[in-house]
């Protein structure tokens, strides 16, 4: 269900006095058209039906767009790739989806060592020109491939090598962002050090299109990364695993830290057979690219340690293509989920100490309801993703997976965590922000919100 | 001069409706304690005198403190160890100084990887915290022995290993602030990831005490650095010193990047004679911490670099006691200026292409005025620290020096750069702020501002 809460006209949109700011072909309010822009990868059941569909190709169109929508106070909800897991760019009837999937430039200065990447290019396409100049983007979603810079930004996502190299907000060095009122601003730029004035760059990361549309973000490259080494161990007890994954933390920084449970080690080994033992209670995949021997000895100390705390089976390799298997078995978690039904995906993050705590709470509420709840984490950093799965044709189902997706989000709180690490809030979680937050820095984000867009016509029900 | 336009009451300040909140010994008002608290280590001589100073022992008595100010519009300038090189801190007649000095506490917890610390608590006292457990908090301002954690954050500043290890940003998870209406809020916490609603914590590392008065510090720790290997080379010109930094960072991330130029190696000398060539236009020190032979590589690399750009002298060293030898050399460049007179420090940054413009910039401005201006710069991020020479007790080179700082400030935005890359704006800059942002960025950071500290009371005149 989408929330909406804020001061726009009803309907109708006076979509004619966009469409006369616009070049053709830019404004879209075909039905036909307008159903693909109605839900991201949430493909939110509640979702309404956008008025239009602005598909900018410059900046310019923010611009006019934001203007006419101040003037008109019509609800504007900027999209980026559509790939998001929250719900961060469900429509509702009467707000104008302001696409950004046109503005797909990027630009590597290998020199100064940044990417000028426009809010439409996909994060994949960034890594690919750096490389061409032996430079290297890191941010990695398991989505890289399908999602934008611009939705990076929105979100402040994260990935897979973040354990080592950090998320989005540590890349970007500068914004340019459309205010509300369709003013253009350029916040930090291509510097590795800035700090004049407020931290605004900081600000627009993970604000999810309610303070601004960013148009562009300038892009810290670092050189290319080296040789990675796998190694993949099997736990009798997921707790033993996460003690495996704190043990490890002290004393070396691998440059990916994923883990499976019992449940996701099964839907994947059900969707594409690998050949692991089904038996296993946690899966733990490591990586390190550590240069030369360096590297062997991170391998050597993670397997110390995984037999340490009762690996079963431990596995190793030097060999590229077959550690990407085992991060192709990771990557595979998700739609292997698919495959067993509709799918709440969850992303939920806390304390590195209290991963194994939250997987058994997982477990414990996943068994109460009789649900199927397969969670993969980037354990490395605490993020979980448990994936709920049930039957979107039955109410009851629905609800009970609503039920268990709400009861996650509590646990990780009373643990101290957050309800989202890396997604973002979007709709689909903007009702237990408050539980996380409490009411003093609810009332500290609303007052930046309405400093920023005080008419509040960006992103209205989401991210806050 | 200190520039102060804010809504507060006229003098006097009702210190005695203060003073029964406190306990006894928190509020000072005895003129000869209250003068050590009148600047930061910019002396400024334009810096006026606190109508008292708060020392809290807890957080407690500074929401009382804000409080009171709110009701009383009483301008309060938060201060930690009083380190600043920006005169973030320099007081003015009427205002209240609320030092954070007394909260020193730091807790470590070694599973989680994470510090909690106070704000007056000193860098280096939270570095040998955590290396008593293994780990490693890496921002190190050149200062990191006198520098308290909450000026770290009010400035967000660096250091001399920030060009492969990051900011003070990089590092806070979380922070305890007192809004300006007394409210105490925690943003973020001890989680690697969490996007949660507005990233609250980013936009308060780096303002400086304009948005509230941080309290806490929630901070990541990663393991103890390894071994460093150090090279030194001499350049026979700024120009191909900046060429080997571009190039050297192309293809790995030393761990220490620095530059002297001409003026401070001879400063050096002159402080503290080590031998280094006199005639030399610029010198780099570099450091790589990369493990076992990816470090002798890495020296290899930059040695070969350095020649092919014309070093004329290198020398290399993996005894650390010898590499530090040089590393004091180059922190000696701040006592040997002030050696040669008052000192003006500069904190410009520009990206790191231009470095080589700039320094030339800076010898033809220095030449210009005939003003000597040692600079230093933390070259592998661009920032350069110049520092202008003078005469504190001749007017004229007063006025000069101002000018040539001023004209550096404004070379760097030229560049594309800005006028402050790690101390921060403070008072000494905060007239320059807007030639660097424009209007539109200003308005927004007045919105920012006025949302949070509507009455203006959290250090006017400074940052913003």
């Amino acid at each position: 269900m989408v929330a909406v809460d804020f001061n726009c006209v009803p309907l109708p949109v006076p979509i004619d006095s966009l469409r006369v700011l616009l070049p053709e072909g830019v404004l879209l309010t075909d039905p036909g058209l307008l159903a693909g822009y109605r839900t991201d990868e949430t493909h939110d059941p509640g979702a309404g039906t956008p008025a239009a569909v602005v598909r900018v190709t410059d900046v310019g169109q923010v611009q006019d767009t934001l203007r006419w929508a101040s003037a008109n106070r019509v609800a504007i909800i900027p999209r980026g790739a559509g790939s998001g897991l929250a719900g961060g760019v469900s429509a509702f009837d009467g707000a104008v989806v302001l696409s950004l999937e046109r503005l797909t430039r990027i630009e590597i200065d290998p020199v100064a060592r940044v990417a000028y990447a426009e809010a439409g290019a996909l994060n994949g396409e960034v890594k690919r020109a750096a490389a061409e100049h032996g430079l290297w983007y890191p941010p990695d979603p398991s989505s890289f491939e399908i999602c934008s810079i611009g939705g990076n930004v929105a979100t402040n996502a994260g990935g897979l090598c973040c354990v080592k190299y950090g998320v989005t907000t540590d890349y970007v060095l500068g914004l340019d962002v459309v205010l509300a009122d369709g003013t253009l601003v350029t916040v930090g730029g291509p510097r590795i050090k800035d700090v004049a004035g407020l931290p605004l760059a900081k600000l627009f990361v993970g604000s999810e299109g309610t303070l601004g549309v960013v148009t562009r973000a300038v892009l810290r490259l670092v050189p290319a990364q080296g040789k990675r080494s796998t190694l993949v161990a099997l736990f009798p007890t997921v707790a033993a695993a996460g003690e495996a994954v704190v043990e490890v933390g002290q004393s070396i920084r691998p440059s990916m830290v994923e883990l499976m449970d019992h449940a996701s080690i099964n839907a994947v080994e059900d969707y594409e057979p690998r050949g692991l033992d089904r038996s296993a209670r946690a899966l733990l995949l490591f990586q390190s690219d550590s240069p030369g021997p360096a590297r062997t000895r991170d391998i050597e100390l993670i397997h110390t340690v995984s037999q340490k705390h009762g690996a079963t089976e431990i596995f190793e390799t030097d060999d590229a293509a077959e550690g990407e298997q085992f991060v192709a078995a990771r990557r595979n978690a998700n739609p292997a989920c698919k495959a067993l039904g509709s799918v709440l995906t969850e992303d939920v993050a806390v304390s590195i100490p209290h991963l194994p705590a939250l997987l058994t709470r997982i477990e414990e509420i996943a068994a109460a309801h009789g649900v199927s709840v397969p969670t993969v984490a980037h354990a490395g950093d605490g993020n979980l993703h448990p994936h709920v799965i049930y039957d979107e044709t039955d109410v009851e189902s629905v609800m009970q997976a609503h039920a268990v997706f709400a009861e996650i989000m509590h646990a990780a709180i009373e643990l101290g965590g957050t309800i989202t690490g890396e997604h973002g809030v979007g709709r689909a979680k903007v009702d237990y922000l408050a539980d996380q937050l409490g009411p003093d820095v609810m009332a500290l984000t609303r007052s930046i919100k309405s400093a920023l867009d005080p008419l509040g016509i960006l992103n209205p029900g989401a991210g806050i």
